[in-house]
């Protein structure tokens, strides 16, 4: 653990930053707590105040050879929180870069720093009388807009696919080198923000899931709000009709009518947010079967799927007609359609539904934690009114993200390895799922437990991977790795790992930043 | 130019493709020749059947330090065609490898290698009787899918941003090495094809406009034929009313009414495509006076800008209410609005316009070569009926492809740059441009010209350089290089050079890769 140049190397790092934001206190003990059970140490943190500091901050742990992690908000809950992939590592906290550095309303985008966060970009756009909005995540309004993008998290509205709506990323490598994607690099050109590939091979990908550099700014393209919103909202009782409704969803989303994500939750996922753990009615035992949730669902006439999505339309005469289509579709292969329909000029209040329902609310671009709470689901107390954390609050989350085809067949098929998996390990089969593009559902199937449980933590690491090699096993991989989890696929069948070694080295010659992140088996003995 | 190593690199590429694939004889005098002017030598052309032939090719001239200079379909005209960037290169000509590998109607995709053409997969699409269509480039039916999705060329459709809708490449580096992109790296998974970036850091963007693997196979995604669609065209004879035009494109494409390319062209540039030039009413003249277009363009009530761009819908529904709402914000935009409507199920015909209009069959991804035709402009004879060869054929194109900010002020200063710098060097401003994306709109100044005519290729080249320069200045920069101008960049801002030339020497460390392609001034005395 003890690195012979680490108290210079923390020393340095003090005169780069000013002592006040290099942290070495209970602060470290905090960030070095996940939602599973990690033991990776964390050597210091240290908080840039902008691009030269973190260029400082990289010259000094390169020139001594000490791991460093950048955190942009560090929310990366279920995957790890600020959680280190190696031991001993120094944490560079990005927090304090939290300026929105360039806004273009006609234009249609904003530049942010890594420590932007949702309800941050939510408020600057909404103070502005702004006729545009950003997509937003489920997770929290406190977390990073350039951290899940960079991650390729997930959002919903035209622009869902948050990672492919971005460009002109600052990159600062561990060299000191400073890059710009795309046009970014050239001096006195307005195309920076507007254009992705520039000219010449494109480098954006290298930044995303990836431990090659640190990402210090990044523009974001921005949708006008639609002047007619539907929210769209079904259920279904027979779960047998879960493959049909998932064919048409990707035949939707292939002719254009759906423009967003569509999410798919279960019962259990829809009881985790609607309220804590039923204790009495489960007589304090886990899991939740499936009697006591039928029961419990009889609240919603029994429905065990749950849908939502939204049409996004420049014109009511547009809305309508999507509305139209959509309801022919989807109408034989679901339950209940049930879809509000706003239309006006979101002025004012920059909203067209103002009820403040969490999913009305995350249609229309505005971050909350309605989604978050569900993380105290196994916990024996509430959680707290505001300020959740749950890192600090012992919440047990761990998430798996595989991808599966857009196909009913398929999506199916890993439900089901859900369904058994997850309760023979003890833990309810609470799943999400997201068309998030035209071919891919994204599944996420999240393991809730407390933390305070004895063995819970032991249980829990060993369902997520029983259930990852499950999935794995019919092809359906991970979109996002966790901390602990990098190093769980097979290796490729072909020389990719080699590749991205020499670009690593390429890149990060010292080798500094993030060790093991996003790092592969290569099948090579390694 | 001699190399002490290229007989034995060659006999044993002979060894490799067969002596009938290695071509050292009129051919290859063939390949050297562009549409304008270029004084490159190609060593020989070889032809591997396979991926395993082009890594054994690879292997050879990595180990004689051989230059090797890929091509798919060579049809980079205007651009540099077959080319080489470095004189004395060997072309590996990959048109060979023209296998449509896999097809997926349901999950809409196709997987195809470097040799299949638009006009292949069209009447592969056909023949099955395929309800997906696979957008079109407007160059030729003959060029190569893979190669102009690689370059980041335009098309139409919902997938016009070609290279924003191709995954799983398959790409051979010059150490042997093959590299799968996405999930295409993993045995045993369905996801290769249906999702872009994977897991990890996303390498596509390595490969598309660079030196750095040769790919050797891509899927490429397909939309569902419209069950309407409307062809939207317009006019302006008010060229001051261009600005309005351009903004009014961005809110459309923005509040995702139109989903597709804007094309706008000038007078000059629809009189290239109607005939050739009109050396009787010029007198024998060149470039073509204003008086002249004027006097031709009576025949079209004279109007300036004629503007070409669709509707694609999923039903009549939808399709008239995108329509309703495009009337409305183009109708006091634009001089004549005029649009055509089909609907129906296109399953015999695989078309829903039977007009078979050059424009018409673009909409619908039907390739043809109406455009193609225009390069023989300034030529005394006809173009041949069919097999138009303008590197054969002493037709002078040069493209210059500057992208702008999708707003109206700087498209207006763009065409008036084109406007006067290209008269001023002997040639019309034949002028195109397409809303590509939702906020870059790329123009598209062709110079064109007959090789034939003493001195043209030297004025056309400075034409070329200066309207660069010009546009340059504004910050309007290229998205696209010719062979002759990939060092015609200012130094970016930022180390990009010095980090890219780390990527090709970890990529490509022999250096054999066309040389100079897609390789910039780093404004370190390089």
């Amino acid at each position: 653990m003890k690195h012979p140049g680490r108290a210079e190397a923390l020393r340095e790092l003090s005169g780069v930053v000013g002592p006040e934001h290099l942290l070495d206190d209970s602060s470290v003990r905090a960030a070095e707590r996940a939602t599973f059970a990690t033991t990776q140490k964390i050597a210091a943190i240290v908080r840039p105040a902008d691009r030269d500091e973190v260029r400082a901050c990289l010259l000094v742990v390169a020139k001594h050879r000490l791991a460093v992690y950048p955190i942009s908000g560090g929310r990366n809950w279920g995957l790890g929180s600020r959680v280190p992939t190696s031991d001993g590592a120094i944490l560079l906290d990005l927090g304090r870069m939290n300026r929105i550095t360039f806004f273009d309303e006609e234009m249609a985008h904003v530049t942010v720093e890594p420590g932007v966060t949702f309800g941050q970009l939510y408020d600057f756009l909404k103070e502005r009388g702004s006729r545009l909005f950003a997509n937003t995540t489920g997770a929290s309004p406190r977390a990073s807009v350039v951290g899940n993008a960079i991650e390729r998290g997930d959002g919903t509205g035209p622009y869902g696919d948050r990672w492919a709506h971005v460009c002109a990323l600052e990159v600062v490598l561990s060299t000191g080198e400073v890059v710009n994607t795309g046009f970014g690099r050239f001096d006195d050109t307005p195309l920076g923000p507007l254009h992705r590939w520039g000219v010449g091979p494109a480098l954006d990908g290298l930044f995303s899931q990836s431990n090659l550099g640190v990402v210090t700014r990044m523009t974001v393209w921005l949708q006008p709000l639609p002047r007619s919103l539907h929210a769209v909202r079904f259920r279904l009782r027979d779960p047998d009709k879960l493959a049909g409704l998932v064919d048409a969803c990707r035949t939707l989303r292939l002719d254009g009518t759906i423009r967003s994500a569509v999410g798919i939750w279960n019962d259990y996922r829809v009881l985790s947010t609607d309220g804590q753990y039923p204790w009495d009615e489960a007589r304090g035992t886990t899991p939740l079967s499936r009697e006591v949730v039928e029961k419990l669902s009889k609240r919603w006439g029994g429905a065990t799927w749950f849908g939502l999505t939204a049409i996004y339309a420049a014109s009511a005469e547009q809305g309508r007609a999507h509305r139209l289509h959509m309801e022919k579709t989807l109408s034989p292969r679901v339950d209940d359609l049930s879809i509000l329909e706003r239309t006006g000029e979101p002025t004012s209040g920059h909203e067209l539904f103002t009820e403040h329902e969490p999913a009305l609310d995350f249609l229309q671009g505005i971050p909350h934690e309605g989604s978050l709470r569900s993380v105290y689901w196994r916990k024996r107390a509430p959680p707290p009114a505001s300020e959740l954390d749950p890192d600090r609050d012992g919440c047990g989350v761990l998430w798996v993200c595989p991808a599966v085809p857009l196909r009913g067949a398929d999506v199916v098929r890993a439900v089901k390895l859900c369904e058994e998996k997850m309760p023979a390990h003890g833990f309810e089969p609470l799943i999400a799922m997201i068309a998030q593009t035209e071919r891919v559902m994204y599944l996420v199937p999240l393991i809730i437990y407390d933390r305070d449980v004895d063995g819970e933590d032991g249980r829990a690491l060993a369902c997520h991977d029983a259930l990852l090699e499950a999935l794995r096993a019919f092809g359906y991989l991970p979109y996002r790795l966790g901390v602990q989890s990098m190093r769980s696929l097979a290796p490729p069948r072909d020389e990719h790992g080699a590749v991205l070694r020499r670009i690593k080295a390429a890149l990060d010659p010292s080798g500094v930043l993030s060790p093991g992140r996003y790092e592969f088996p290569t099948g090579r003995g390694d």
